[in-house]
């Protein structure tokens, strides 16, 4: 899982240099296409990519967005009409037979479908009409890190190509992504992940949150440390929290608030107060230090679309020296396989 | 809490016989406009409610629908061009901000919209195209439970009148819906919640998880729980829970699963077996005893989408009797207001 981590800023490379072409080719031909709806499809950690996919196809695109749930097709036999949207399956391993399930029930009802993989050679992959390899090499640990940010970073360059209509990114986006594989390592460097882990060594619980941009890490990060540490931590976006969950918090449950300088983190602000006032103990994960928290891990100060490809990488490694603390073995957790097929 | 509990039979009656007609004709409104996708946008209970929202239209229907994150527009000033579709926000109290302004938004780019609220007065009600009151009158704790089942009920009635066309329910539906408040009032009767209390009076966290319909009641009773009890309680669906969490559980981790008779109880066997192998502590909720359950809270042999209307009482009152086992207020959580404001 160490190893997968550190390979973070290559695998953003590579995508950079070696996909961009590729995945400019989609986009360019979705872009044609002038989808009405983008339905994303996928499980766990892919799952907390799609969901930033959501963000970014409705904030970036105006394409309204959504996470289709696998079990209304595999379980239900239903058959929403997606003719004119994009159906896209997003996998790691791409052999989950559900999502093979849903993008062959959206061909037939009309939809374009995109499978977003590791593996070019998976049922997903070869399902779909369109791919995208994130080509992120092998991942050796069960728990999925490089993987999770190359699908990040492959799903922003295609929204943001399909924004241009002829693939390739605006200027602003080329330089922002320019700097990515620097930023990365720099927060794998800084990172305090090693000592902070100590701090939760014996908590019971935690909570992460976040709004828009943000959210995603908030889930991806709450499902590392239920994998690997086997800690049930609770993810909520910001406002949601304020909607019942907030009760739950006092000075036993720590949080984990991811806020960045733009308006996503803006939006966490009262969230804070609120979560002092319930005198939660909160760590914040962003640039700036804020009223209300006893510790921050530092991250640079970007544009939230690519802080959420930074964000997470200091957060993966909270989750493996948790585990790693506790005596666990964060490669191997108890229960679980790499590739998971459920029906 | 335990008077609006105890109201569900009553609200069910209520809205079968004088909302009846109501529903009916925004459902033959929606048939006729033939809505090519249908948004929900909620927070908190009403967001569960939603989520069935979104299995209804899409197995029922057929028709594409997803839940709005209200950040997309409130926080990021995104414009997801909604033209064609229905939008509809589901809330309670009808006063939250964030929902007015995704309906107002909804409405600009050319969709059609519906609230569904417990207040005719609201501003989400003033706003919207079309409203469905739930009638559920006056609703005395903070923490939602008969406005949450009578938006479900409310979205049955709806979906169901669409799927019609003529706004009024095909028979196997409405001799469905008939035994409705009776099979609550036995629900409620029969319920074996103050025993089961016992068993959870010091557990530190909980996992509730069910597929399909009952997901939103797994996330649901998570939400109870968390508001009322503060434990910690963790839903996931069936299919997701495989996909990482399952590492978490172990004989500390009781488990509230609810397994119906229906296509998403048969799929959840197998996380059951896993589960079990895992050795947690497995309550089921539904009409059969099941391999590695260690408790079963009965209920009735019914359709799923109205298994979901009956399931949930006595899993309020579950909430409600780990809070008062542990010395706190259900009726008044800490930190919490009857209406929640977010932007």
């Amino acid at each position: 899982m160490h190893q997968d981590i550190g390979e973070q800023p290559e695998v953003y490379a590579g995508l950079l240099s070696n996909q961009a072409a590729q995945i400019a080719a989609v986009a360019a031909r979705i872009s044609e296409l002038k989808p009405r709806s983008i339905v994303f499809t996928a499980r766990g950690t892919s799952d907390h990519a799609a969901l930033y996919g959501t963000y970014l196809s409705e904030i970036r695109l105006g394409i309204p967005a959504s996470l289709a749930s696998p079990s209304v097709m595999s379980v239900y036999g239903g058959t929403p009409n997606y003719a004119g949207s994009l159906v896209v399956g997003v996998s790691q391993s791409g052999g989950s037979p559900d999502l093979t399930a849903v993008l062959r029930a959206a061909s037939k009802s009309g939809a374009t479908t995109l499978a977003i993989t590791n593996n070019p050679d998976s049922p997903l992959a070869e399902t779909a009409d369109l791919h995208i390899d994130v080509a992120a090499g092998h991942e050796r640990a069960v728990a999925a890190t490089k993987t999770y940010t190359a699908e990040l970073l492959a799903l922003l360059m295609l929204i943001e190509g399909i924004r241009t209509g002829t693939g390739t990114l605006a200027a602003p986006e080329q330089e922002l992504l320019a700097q990515l594989p620097d930023l990365a390592s720099q927060a794998l460097e800084n990172s305090v992940a090693k000592e902070l882990a100590e701090r939760y060594r014996f908590a019971q619980k935690l909570i992460t949150t976040g709004r828009g941009y943000a959210y995603p890490t908030a889930r991806e990060t709450a499902l590392k440390l239920m994998e690997t540490s086997y800690v049930p931590a609770l993810a909520f976006s910001g406002a949601d929290l304020l909607h019942g969950p907030l009760a739950m918090a006092d000075s036993a449950v720590p949080v984990l608030a991811i806020v960045g300088s733009g308006p996503g983190g803006h939006a966490m602000r009262e969230v804070l107060t609120r979560l002092d006032e319930r005198r939660a103990d909160i760590v914040t994960i962003g640039p700036h230090d804020l009223p209300g928290q006893s510790a921050r891990m530092s991250s640079p100060d970007v544009d939230e679309r690519v802080a959420a490809m930074l964000d997470i990488l200091p957060l993966q490694e909270l989750a493996m020296h948790i585990a790693i603390a506790r005596g666990e073995n964060p490669d191997a957790p108890r229960g679980l396989k790499k590739i998971t097929e459920t029906y």
